[in-house]
């Protein structure tokens, strides 16, 4: 049944691990957080969204508690980021963007996953993958004492909806797992830029 | 033991969670938060607290994830008052305030319910069904970044706590569950109406 | 193999839990909360860590949720602080500033201690046993909708991270569980004191 190999759902994993904790320690940076601040943001970023997800369905303890090399990616990435000075700046903004959402869409996809795993029903697991691919953001935004961005602005969340929810649908019509996770994760990052690229909003009520 | 019906309680939660959601739902447009946020808020509103119960007590997955008729039924309420664009002021205020705390109480005695069930000592089942009652609150305005209004104003989750102990005090003098389970919502729901029509306050150190 | 005795752990878990709940609500008052609120932040810096550990290394129900006392201690130091309408200034800074070290040393060992006993890796150990110490005023500072103070001040994280770092490779190298955990709560303490003396800090980026 579980035909994606666990391999890769842990390569995918890490390299959005790293790929949020990078984004993290730079926004720590910007906000002049200390060496220990630039960490903890890396990883709440990078494994927030994963631990909430695991607290949820059930999962004990969740994947970046049991499993040290989530951590360690992810302090790596603010190590990286902090030693060498990075500011936010210094990357282009494309590249930022199409790295995020590369690892909003592993996220989705993954999260999605694991949560049918535990046998949770498929419409709940839609909303797990997106928190998956969300969670870390939202927690950032709380630690910065903000609104959570993804509340009011921007395709973000949406697209990790709409690429998780394509892919259950696609499993519940008996299509390989493998595809449609892969079918998920490409539509995702391909809404995600999109919806930057061509300013796509969600409609608020007024 | 467990005299109250499970399905009476599976209605009363599920009128309880439309309730909130209807409020979290109104406070978000309020906020400018688009259709998304509008979603979020509905379904934190109305479920968060009974996530943080279940996190708390070890009820694995929280009721919110198990049951998928929770975020429909607050999904329902936020995409009504999305598309319907209603604003807050459409809601007489006596309106708002009697339903809220009917979902109080509801919320008070459900998780109290639920805690001892799960074998928690009756003094911290007291705590859980008041967090059932408040926790959603406490989510929302940490996501609105502000205090939690329930810290510094009001007679809130102090009826839920009265409520609460008058349940769980007369099940432990051997009255019916059913009954007292009655009474204490009764209570919380009275004592809730009272403190905002005399505007009752808790006191303040100074 | 777990030589401290379960009951000097626990009365080491009472002591850090009252003066932690000491200051939650000095800080409540200072904040102009309610009884309600003042008991509630009480409750949370004093015993937030170890319930977001618990949680995390998925011991449930947490000790703050399993063990009525751990409450009740922390409800009765609110209780002192409102009624007796002890403001901060009363107590002397040097005082307040030891007891905090104390607790902080208290609950990073314990915490360390209970995740090693969890099956938890060292290395993720010892970010339990720092998260113990700190995410109470994590929590606080949430409430208080504030940048939590942690992430950008003071050597107070860090002296937990070095006391669980000292305490886990003393036990790797096959030294007594009960002296590592005195020596890793004292490098703690006497850390933190320097730090507060000399005005260390950590880096900032730039």
């Amino acid at each position: 049944m579980k035909v994606i190999s666990p391999r890769l759902i842990l390569l995918a994993d890490l390299a959005g691990t790293f790929v949020f904790a990078l984004e993290g320690a730079l926004i720590a940076i910007q906000n002049h957080f200390d060496l220990l601040g630039v960490m903890v943001l890396a990883f709440t970023v990078a494994l927030g969204g994963g631990v909430i997800r695991d607290v949820l369905i059930g999962a004990h303890p969740p994947n970046a508690i049991r499993d040290w090399r989530y951590a360690v990616v992810a302090f790596a990435a603010g190590m990286l980021v902090f030693f060498l000075y990075i500011p936010l700046s210094a990357f282009p903004n494309p590249l930022l963007i199409t790295l995020d959402a590369a690892g909003l869409s592993l996220f989705a996809v993954s999260g999605t996953e694991k949560s049918i795993a535990y046998k949770i029903h498929p419409f709940i697991a839609v909303l797990m993958g997106t928190i998956t691919g969300v969670g870390g953001g939202i927690l950032r935004d709380i630690f910065l004492a903000q609104v959570p961005a993804i509340f009011r602005t921007d395709i973000y969340a949406t697209a990790a909806l709409i690429g998780a929810t394509a892919m259950v649908l696609g499993q519940s019509f008996g299509l390989p797992r493998r595809v449609m996770a892969l079918s998920g994760g490409v539509l995702c990052f391909t809404i995600r830029l999109l919806a930057v690229y061509y300013h796509w909003h969600l409609p608020t009520a007024f």
